[in-house]
């Protein structure tokens, strides 16, 4: 079934969210944001109205997703009323029970994906995990996520929190490390690209064996002559060092090591 | 041109590039290892002679890989002796000068990869790096490099040790955090697979733009009520709350926001 949607935020998530479920055949009516430029833009891609006011938010939609940061969910708690109406928030950490107070048929959809708004996803391919206790707002929620995504799954709330604090660790932690590795390597003026094969593979044997399992290099070895000359070759990266000694530290920990 | 190999160690480096080197065509004469069962084992795989001694180490090669650990390259610096022989090591961090008192016809052998024995891996991508200071070290190791990898390259000492540090952050590192998340999750009960989409993305991006740009996250928002929360529910962790802390606090120094 084809819903009318009410898409509120306008960051990387909703932008993706609302071009992925229009793209789907739901109908996008409006675009609520408190930056008024971004809801417009928003809006006009996917020929929805658009609204910086939370009163100005149409009370005729069939659902209503919150797309915004973590801490502006509060906001909506505070003063929306959407009595009947599905409403689901995004996000991976905040509780679902909050919700309530907008409408009781309330629920998570939470789309497993890091975004950047320039760079096109391919939706089918991401998880879309759906939290509800109400069973209208878990049909419906389901619904709209198998319209655009191939994986979509229920889970409970401890679920996904965990899974929440698990993509922090996998995508935001990983891509820092790959930020300190191209930091270090300019400062012998080596292009980052450098690194590619060394990614690509790491990545490939998490397929085919355990990252426990794959462990390689000094810390692997506790070998502390070539961690020392790493710490020595750090003393211009107080951050990174410390970095290199706690990482290095917890994988001897991990393979009972002496450290 | 071919030449005649002996490969000093048994390792996953030595397996690798001994197979690899054998089927470009080089005829391994030799693989020592002072575990005797896996010189012999390795030999038999590339039609070699084995031996665990270093006195009988041949004398007659052209080449000779030192592909052994780190710290194990100065046994041989104190005891085997190969005038007008050519011989490299094959370590991101140990340096070059010692392996004088072997050979002054002496080089590194850098193969920028991770290698684990059970896992197949083409060669012919993996970056080689070669240092040498002597013009005939140079041109035969470049020459053996190119016969097994399109990616052949010169490099000094000090760029080869930055790569070698940069790769333990791309690799070893990542690979940890990425057990971490696995561990997180088996806490409750969900496979490492549900990542994979999400792991898959943050090294998609890498090609796309810096992972500077790349940075999402709640560190990245200075979010610190969801931080807070992930701190709180590592609690059954110290070792990962500690990783967490120092990461989030090394994105925000990264981006200049209050810690």
């Amino acid at each position: 079934m084809q819903y009318k949607i009410v898409i509120i935020g306008s960051g990387n998530v909703a932008t993706h969210l609302a071009k992925h479920l229009q793209a789907a055949g739901h109908q996008i009516v409006q675009v609520y944001s408190k930056q008024k430029k971004n809801a417009i833009l928003l809006a006009q891609e996917v020929g929805a109205l658009y609204t910086d006011k939370i009163h100005e938010i149409f009370t005729e939609a069939d659902l209503y997703l919150l797309a915004v940061r973590d801490y502006a969910i509060d906001d909506f708690i505070l003063s929306l009323r959407l009595p009947e109406k599905v409403v689901a928030h995004t996000s991976g950490s905040v509780s679902l029970s909050g919700l309530e107070n907008i409408s009781k048929i309330c629920g998570v959809f939470y789309p497993f994906q890091t975004f950047t708004n320039a760079i096109p996803v391919d939706f089918k391919t991401i998880p879309i995990f759906i939290q509800a206790e109400n069973a209208t707002a878990k049909r419906i929620l389901t619904e709209v996520a198998q319209s655009i995504s191939k994986l979509c799954q229920e889970i409970s709330e401890s679920q996904r929190q965990t899974l929440h604090l698990s993509a922090v660790f996998a995508n935001n932690f990983t891509n820092h490390i790959f930020h300190i590795a191209q930091t270090i390597l300019k400062k012998e003026k080596m292009p980052f690209e450098i690194l590619f094969p060394l990614i690509k593979e790491t990545v490939s044997k998490l397929m085919l064996q355990t990252p426990f399992e794959s462990q390689t290099g000094p810390a692997r070895r506790a070998d502390w002559k070539t961690i020392d000359e790493h710490l020595r070759q750090l003393e211009a990266f107080p951050d990174y060092k410390e970095i290199y000694l706690i990482l290095s530290e917890s994988i001897m920990n991990s393979y009972h090591l002496e450290k």
